[in-house]
């Protein structure tokens, strides 16, 4: 059991490495001004603190650390491991990675050691033991950081001999794995584990850079193994640490949108904290970091820390525009709206040099504090101070749980057929969006939850249903439960081998329908699907729908399946079971989840919100919180709702009409 | 002399090793239901019939040939050497393919043996060895089906070391060597064999993946040699299945649109007939696959097999919607009216993994009988049962060739200059299109056939003329031919040096011209050209004439070379010979061609079929079978002259009004 | 001291090598007939002269300069060395560059040596001294054309190890240098020389292709290094021809827009006269070319040699429309309207074979003279043979200097941030384009140049400031000098650290101004600055200007930074520095030069001259030569001041009505 975190953070990574001793208490104090509390340190640092195998040097570190402490800082403690010094490159080639075209990494890069590299292991198990040692007993360590943003495949030949290993524990026999890869097609029959050959560009490779594979059940169960080499890697540090250290958080910053390579899922377990780095580019809708809030927060079911944002522009995106007036605190707030019990941002201090130089920071370039991005920091800094010891902890409740699966993203990309332009993430996001704009909370849920917490279960293209999977929902239907699938679902199980007998598999059952055949929607072309007496557009893949027991909700209206089914809805037990046999475009979607929603009875966290972006946030003494952002362009009115209710941030009386960026958190009087 | 085919087959790709034995009964028996008599198997099945080296397991291939035997299907049966087991890779690193790049392959993929691996040919020899001499005496067998799909080229050692050899078999001294590849060009010049290095990203290469390449001589040579090498191979396995099998006709399916890689018309006299897997894209106009056909047609003169085609959809083509109602029987029946004499899918048995899972199949996923497209196939089947006796061995008979060579596809493609859009099969498809809508039947011939038999040769783009050639061009234009050549035509010898004097080189004598620049017309812009007082749109290439002893028949109306010659024909003999000297909008060259088929002679099968595709094939007994399709998105009218014919699929008058993919095969009551 | 040309050029790259020794003196009458008077040779023969190590075989060659002595030719002599013969490949591999990604080159192409192996180097010295001794007092040979077009990078081990050394000599202890590179960025800590690891792909690569870079420092140290030991073999070679001919210019011919891998600055001391291969591609503006060979004429403030141009289309490039009548002499004498003393062609007669052999050429594949092309190119000559002796050694004067460095260069287009879309030669285009159209001559000048000579100098991005070009700026503006620069101006110094403190660095002092961020802006907006009450858009970066002691010229008109400077004028002393915070399109740049330039007081050559390109030479004995050419599309008038003076080229009066493509070349009469 952890500790937790006492103290909402506000602050974000700082290298002092890369500055003079004697610049580190001014940048401080420049930080007490904006009212940071809280560094990340020791990122990046194992050069430094390793210079040369087995000798040690943490003079630099242990002054940073001081330096901070006595500055009452929170503490978030990275362990350096994400980055091998040059001369580990040097002494121990293995520890590099090596791509999928069998090509080694050399010095130069991060993030690319390879997970199953021994000398990689060791080494990392020794300097975290040093650290841990060190500084385990600090009680300004508030997090421990390992590592940073894992991700990435090795395919060296210690990755293909773990694999094969991976594999025996996995399938016993040959035959099983045979079986399970259906290696009798093209020939691809293995005799003996060492024939096993990992995915590889000159070998099962199929489409540009590996985009689709020859042997989908070896390429998934490829991205399972290493998923979990890393996240071993993730385990082994955290086993250190708690030789020494037996309750500050342990926790490594997920990422991206999220990261394909990852289970994030999977690791959750084993994090004492989510964190999460958020970089939303500029021209993503607001939807899109909703969504990964609300993913970071559901893997835990609690809320998480945002362990890295910008303050203002992200070097490393193709363009970057300055974050507007009052942006930065909007997009910041939007985060703690859905769960985030920090915020903190990559960088505190804007570096000289590396390829990073470029990405705002607290303390910019000009090193000025007379500016309008410090000063907003400022102003954030100081409402966080106010607010945030009420928001800590506070609980997010929801009816809808939307089903997010790392092992159906990998299958379903992988599929080589009907329609190339496939993506995992946008179908998903097409059905979040659609809460996302009622206000109505949404957990983003594992096949692993628990269903029966929820009135609604969304599960787009839910293409792979493991054992299990399909008898969980039925139950969950049969005792008054609402769930919706679409196109694409259905499909095949664990292994990637095809549920015979007709689409969508072992979801017929609950949706009572069965799919003849699946069209692809070319480019350029729309289907025509009519549901109450009005057209959509949709595209993509239109199934052709048996409704069977089913009731049809909508049809085609063009196409020489005009007239057949396009969605329908079934009564299963005491619940409901819709299938959305297309993808309909955001006009058409919104008319039938109306209909879905009103069946299902789930509801927006308040009335008459349309324009806004609202959440609820419960504090441990039970009181509502509710966040209200103008994410949109426009102006938007307060709903009425709330009109009487007053802004934590400011103290004041709820503001009636709302800007664009503008935030308050609402309490009732 | 090999015994040719004795009965119309309808079936195709059938892998009941994906399967446990107690299906296949069933399998047939649903086969037998949709009148398919015929399966192709063994394709893919090496790992199992040789798990270990020299260890063989025939047990479930003698079970199969014994079901298909027992229920009278016709066998074509594979030779499975285009997979190689994953021991084989382990054990004999060599026989994996080398890339362009130098990098050699692993397991994972197929097609990707190298074809002067000693080691490969060996153990594909010994398994070859043993199918041949357990089944060359099965009488269901009707036809060998050697390895699969030949293509792509190998850049190894072993390759390498035997291109010396060829080079020296066809130079026999370095000094021809060096004056064909013109090596003093950048000081290329070879003082020994073993200086050869084949083409490489890292040598020759010239323009992204070798697209260009510095000594065009040595890459069309290599292209040659890899073309030849893999011809090897088929006549390697071809010679031990004679040793067994005296008359049973072997072949290997060609493919593609056409592939560049193998030189089908060196290929053909080797086959005892053509086959050819035929997938179309949904958006390609109906012409491309006629052309296809004619050219599989037109190898050996001959009726061919349709070895492979989609019932549906294709899985691994971008975009692949649904094949409408109608419009499977339409496609398949094409292929028999450009001259196939079988009626062939990939595949029976949708299979349950691997990447084609979706593509379409005789028995789907849902393993059905009660679904459109098993009934669409039921249908076809029943009409081919009846008219396939009547069709098969029947003779097409065309008066105008279309040149087609491999050698000036390669050569042309790799021309560095005026206007990089250079595609050869498009250029052709310019002038077969042509014929296509005017329903005149055509030959797809290689430079050596026999041009006499034409009264119109249509040669475009003939970049390359080997020795020889433009003699005979001259005497058949002499003797009262009718020849018509284009822009970017007589520019090179065989080996890809410049005639010099003039393009187009030895093609001046019969067109009576010659060009003295050749102006790129570049993207957007267009060149304009007058012919009968009307303007058409040209592009890509303006070849700026000297009409010589020729007649103007168009002038440029624009640019600087505005009144100058675009077109000219040109009296040869007793022939005629037009030179086009831009690449023409279609309607320009509607024109155009109507005023040369006029003067050529050259008829349409029937007069007033526009709109309709309408073929011709001769029985042995000499009768006319009129092969009526509509390709059109329009509802057409039936030539008034066969209004009184007879449908041979229906027994009934023939249709007058005919709806989008109907098809009629009529002969006259 | 080299003795400089002694007659006007007219001539071009030829390859007797290719042809029969008997075609020889028939193509030096043919050339004869079109005045040609000079020949280049011996660029490509390594492997005739050394068919094997130590063997020379000099018959042919020597053969070839006799005939062009006889004739009269002056001769421009090649050294052979850039493309190595195949024996040299198979025995000493190392010779050969290894590319980005680690891969060592095969034989193949050309232009591929390793300039670090030392094996290479022998055998180039070889060759050399070979020549040198043999031909080194042949009068006819009038420079000496060492290697060709240098450029592209190598990544063996050989140039690692060299690096390494060069490192050493650079930073002197590995203290300085991990500063210099700021490694303790991401723990990229150096603690022994053998540690750094060359750029490469799978090592500091960031971005497609490496286009970005994890340690800019290294990556442009690796710049200048490449380009200085390219440029040692330069120098290698030059020392060796000089031990025998002591005075005729050596030189090696520039090339591309301009290279980038060549410091053509550093490299210009080197070379005793400046040549350069001119090949603008169709859709070009004349101002690129203009400017290339303005830059060619500052880089040693002399005439240069256009040592290689297309008498009509370019192979190589995608598209190459012919050259439209007057086109190609146009084309021509711009580059000596802006300073060449040589009009020479790539080249003198057209290959039978090899990758060029559609490269256009003086004798034609088609080998006649009967031709328009061979028409122009004698038109030319004689024109040039009248011309020629008045131009020779002519000079220009520029009161205007632009601002071109190639360490900014590298380091400017490897900033990962803000905005992706930097192209630093496009962003010296939009300046130098605003002098052109004003026909005001411009020197385009290093850093190290003498600022005194210009009234005006226009320095866009200049983001790295080296050690003393700060100060170098200020005393020139102190002392009334007028200095204009653009946003991304002053942020790094010589190893990509940042000046802190605020941008524009060290440039704050003179421009009076800081920027306090920049905005991207993202395709397709446009921001708007107000200038003198008219609007004008602008794009890609916005700085966030805080005046300070300037002026502010423009605002900007939208975004949240309505009303703020963009544009910033300040007096400094005597003289006056402008910032220019944003990427004006041109009408607005135009305004904004219009203004400088009248501060600044600098002159076009002729008054209303818009619409033509006038030149001025001035000859040894001060005549004034105006260059009047038509490059645009339209007709256009002579200014005034121009109306009676008199063609050199024809003798007569000048024509007062220009067609697009003429040229004059006008003295007063």
């Amino acid at each position: 059991m952890n500790k937790g975190l006492t103290r909402f953070l506000y602050g974000g990574d700082y290298n002092p490495d890369q500055w003079s001793e004697e610049t580190w208490s001014k940048d401080i104090h420049v930080f007490k001004e904006a009212d940071i509390n809280s560094a990340t340190i020791n990122v990046f640092s194992w050069a430094l603190l390793e210079p040369e195998e087995g000798k040690f040097n943490f003079a630099k570190l242990d002054k940073v650390v001081t330096e901070l402490s006595e500055a009452n800082f929170s503490i978030v403690m990275g362990t350096s491991t994400a980055v091998m010094p040059a001369w580990m490159f040097k002494k121990y080639p293995d520890v590099a990675r090596v791509d999928y075209q069998g090509r080694r990494h050399v010095f130069g890069q991060r993030h690319n050691f390879c997970p199953n590299s021994k000398n990689y292991q060791r080494l990392a198990s020794e300097l975290v033991e040093k650290l841990a040692e060190r500084y385990g007993d600090n009680p300004h360590i508030v997090v421990w950081h390992v590592n940073n943003e894992y991700g990435g495949n090795c395919y060296c030949e210690n990755c293909q001999n773990a694999f094969r290993v991976w594999l025996k524990n996995k399938y016993h026999s040959l035959d099983n794995l045979n079986k399970a890869w259906n290696m009798n097609v093209w020939s691809h029959t293995i005799y003996d584990w060492d024939e096993i050959v990992v995915p590889n560009e000159l070998g099962d490779a199929w489409g540009p850079e590996g985009s689709e594979t020859i042997v989908a059940g070896l390429s998934i169960d490829y991205l399972r193994f290493q998923s979990e080499s890393l996240q071993n890697l993730f385990k082994m540090e955290k086993r250190i640490i708690r030789k020494y250290d037996f309750d500050t958080p342990v926790t490594t910053n997920f990422h991206s949108l999220p990261n394909k390579m990852i289970d994030y899922q999977k690791w959750a377990k084993d994090q004492d904290i989510i964190s999460y780095d958020s970089y939303p580019t500029y021209d993503a809708p607001a939807y899109q970091p909703a969504f990964l809030y609300d993913l970071m927060r559901s893997l835990k079911h609690q809320p998480f820390m945002l362990m890295e944002s910008a303050p203002s522009s992200v070097n490393w995106q193709p363009y970057s525009p300055l974050k507007r007036p009052g942006q930065m605190a909007a997009t910041e707030l939007q985060a703690v709206a859905h769960g985030a019990d920090t915020v903190q941002f990559f960088q505190l201090k804007q570096a000289v040099g590396g390829s990073e130089k470029f990405h705002s920071a607290v303390i910019a370039h000009s090193q000025r504090t007379d500016t309008r991005v410090f000063r907003e920091l400022t102003d954030l800094g100081q409402k966080l101070k106010k607010v945030g010891p009420t928001i800590l902890g506070s609980k997010t409740q929801a009816e809808v749980g939307i089903v997010f699966d790392w092992s159906n993203f990998w299958s379903y990309e992988y599929v080589d057929g009907i329609n190339q332009d496939k993506n995992y993430v946008d179908s998903i996001l097409d059905y979040y969006r659609q809460f996302y704009e009622r206000n109505i909370p949404v957990d983003i849920i594992s096949v692993d939850d628990d269903f029966k917490k929820y009135d609604l279960i969304v599960a787009p293209v839910l293409y792979m249903i493991k054992v299990g999977l399909a008898e969980k929902i039925n139950e969950y239907v049969a005792k008054g439960g609402n769930f919706v699938t679409t196109y694409m679902s259905g499909m095949v199980n664990s292994t990637d081998n095809i549920y015979l007998g007709g689409y969508p598999g072992p979801l017929k059952e609950v949706t009572g329908i069965w799919v003849e055949e699946s069209d692809a929607i070319v480019p350029g072309h729309k289907t025509i699907v009519s549901f109450n007496d009005h057209d959509y557009e949709a595209s993509f893949i239109c199934d052709l729908i048996h409704p069977g027991r089913a009731k049809v909700l909508a049809k085609y209206s063009n196409e020489f399946y005009a007239g057949t089914a396009a969605i329908t809805e079934n009564k299963y037990g005491k619940g409901k079971a819709w299938y959305i046999g297309t993808k309909l475009q955001h006009q058409g979607l919104t008319q039938i989840l109306n209909h879905i929603i009103l069946q299902a009875n789930v509801e927006s966290v308040i009335r008459n919100g349309a324009g806004l972006e609202i959440t609820k946030r419960i504090t441990e003494n039970g009181q509502s919180l509710y966040f209200v952002l103008n994410m949109s362009k426009k102006k938007q009115e307060l709903p009425s709702e709330l009109r009487d209710y007053q802004d934590l941030l400011t103290g004041k009386k709820a503001r009636q009409k709302i800007e664009r960026w503008d935030v308050q958190i609402l309490i009732s009087k």
